[in-house]
């Protein structure tokens, strides 16, 4: 039975920690920021509600990462992809030889950024670094040592770095975690990310409204009118065409809204207007969002990033990162996963395949 | 005391020759469709309200542009910019030695794109085109024979192409129009383009809140949030650098507001939200509106199609441009005003000073 560490007591960590702890296994939590985990450590573990009931005791509550990750098999990430090169750098020196590391969700390049950050740390321990496509819960905290898992996932893809390890990662977590499938590899999982094309332009495109309504309007309902609709079928498009070019299977957002919410429509404006999944859920209340400060950087500007790799155009998402960074006055492009901070700038497309399959001799992770 | 013809019956158009008529001069007004001009020719002429009140007697109101323009002194241009390839095209076989062809307003480029079509069309005759920076009546149709000036405003700037002939303009209109200007070039009517900044990117950056209510918010208050407020900031930075690169003297967006409204503010955000004028002005009731499909090809486009002349780069301008394709469905970088429109596509800096403050040898304009 493995043991884990949770990575990030937010919503999500939390949830995970419990579920986790409530199915029987040794899981450890760590956060950065000691205060959130007092009453949890006081308690010794978190209580679930909602589709899981329970209580979930915990081993370790921490804010020392070298105690949270030592002697556990998979250490679960659970932090936003803005968090993961800090995290990376952190664990870096107390890796130790046979553990899985799974970005929950990698968004775009996460497990091939992590896996630079830990090779530029002089890593040498044979380690695996996984990333799935999006979070297996819906959930929340609600309270101090309390989180509410609203939904489970039925089915979530799941890649390693490299591909050939990705059983490895299955065979630790199908008992947990039936619902993860396998992807052919990070790419497939780094492309299938949805939120690249439903958080940014959106959120974007009706700053105005956030600012002087504080979001009071349904997000996808109202924010995604048929001119806005077409803008992020614009850049789904160049997505799936990044995608084609770099020989990655994916599926378009029109798709996606059919697998996962079973909603038949010619257009994606009608797909989500269909959709009743998306009724009430409000804006965010300001533009300083995840779905600006997260999602640009650590999924537009990689897809834009792998766009001029491979010589395809992303016009509209790189309007998109522009009016981004001039409402947040922050360079995301600098600042986001660039081809460097993925450790792939230098290699030819063959030599990216090769990497991303089996594994990079460079990085001593040669399958 | 000059002759007028004025070309274009719409709210503009009917003001203008209404007013020019009342101060006695003789009027031909031209629409191209006649269904508008059928109660006005049996009327004879047009009724004022408002600013200015009384009956303006038109000579000829036609559908036909050589009976509009033939011996004529002045023929105002009042259709948006969207026309005035049209107009030239149509004018071209009938112009006259002497003639003045004023475009109210010009947007950006709009006398070198109307020179460079009469060109095109092996005009000979010595014409003289001229652009104003912005149209010099607040005004609206209020019937089929009646319009209302709401204002007039106090100064407007005016050149001719090229410069040397600008006093012959100002001279035929200096008594009915002493409000006009002399600006150094076209360049500098061309840039002070203030429409360039508050029309498209706030339409665009609210075409969701525009879509799902009708337009029914505040334009400039509602609609132009702190992070709307930064975007457009960035695209004056843009249109200044563009313009500094070709040494125009042009006035910032936040300096205009001071000039024309005596708004003082550190910010552009402020001085809208100070700027009593834009109380009660409504949104567009949806996106196919000139903010879109007159700004950006006729005021954007060819901003930056300078910038990439001059070199300097204009990111936000062309991500709104970009976004204004998507959504209307149409590419306005082709069908806007490109460099080689405007004639200018195979001359150095030096020449197009020469042209524009000069005139061009080639067409026959030399001063």
């Amino acid at each position: 039975m493995p043991k884990f560490a949770v990575i990030g007591a937010g919503n999500g960590g939390m949830a995970m920690a419990a579920h986790l702890a409530l199915k029987g296994h040794e899981v450890n939590l760590f956060n950065r920021t000691f205060d959130k985990l007092i009453p949890i450590q006081e308690q010794g573990g978190i209580y679930l509600e909602g589709l899981v009931e329970g209580y979930g005791p915990l081993e370790i509550v921490t804010s020392d990462i070298r105690q949270a990750i030592r002697d556990v098999d998979v250490i679960m990430v659970t932090v936003p992809a803005v968090g993961h090169r800090d995290i990376a750098q952190m664990c870096a020196p107390y890796l130790q030889d046979g553990q899985i590391i799974v970005l929950n969700p990698g968004r775009t390049g996460g497990a091939l950024e992590f896996s630079q950050t830990l090779y530029e740390y002089g890593v040498n321990a044979r380690i695996t670094v996984a990333e799935a496509s999006t979070f297996i819960y819906a959930c929340r905290k609600t309270g101090p040592c309390s989180a509410r898992i609203f939904d489970i996932k039925k089915s979530v893809e799941i890649a390693a770095l490299p591909s050939v390890r990705t059983g490895l990662v299955l065979d630790a977590l199908k008992e947990v975690y039936p619902q993860f499938v396998p992807a052919e590899s990070v790419l497939e999982t780094s492309f299938n990310n949805i939120g690249a094309i439903f958080h940014p332009a959106p959120t974007l495109l009706n700053a105005a409204r956030i600012e002087t309504t504080g979001g009071a309007f349904e997000y996808y309902i109202e924010g995604i009118s048929p001119s806005i609709a077409k803008i992020i079928q614009r850049m789904d498009d160049e997505r799936m065409a990044v995608a084609k070019m770099l020989n990655v299977k994916c599926m378009s957002a029109l798709e996606w809204m059919r697998v996962s919410y079973g909603v038949e429509a010619d257009d994606l404006y009608s797909a989500i207007q269909q959709n009743k999944g998306y009724k009430g859920i409000k804006a965010p209340s300001n533009t300083d969002t995840r779905y600006i400060f997260e999602d640009v950087p650590y999924s537009l500007v990689p897809i834009s990033a792998f766009g001029r790799m491979a010589g395809v155009p992303t016009p509209t998402i790189d309007a998109i990162i522009d009016l981004a960074c001039t409402v947040s006055g922050v360079d995301y492009r600098a600042c986001g996963r660039t081809i460097s901070k993925l450790g792939i700038d230098d290699m030819s497309m063959y030599e990216i395949y090769t990497y991303v399959y089996f594994g990079d001799i460079r990085r001593g992770v040669v399958a």
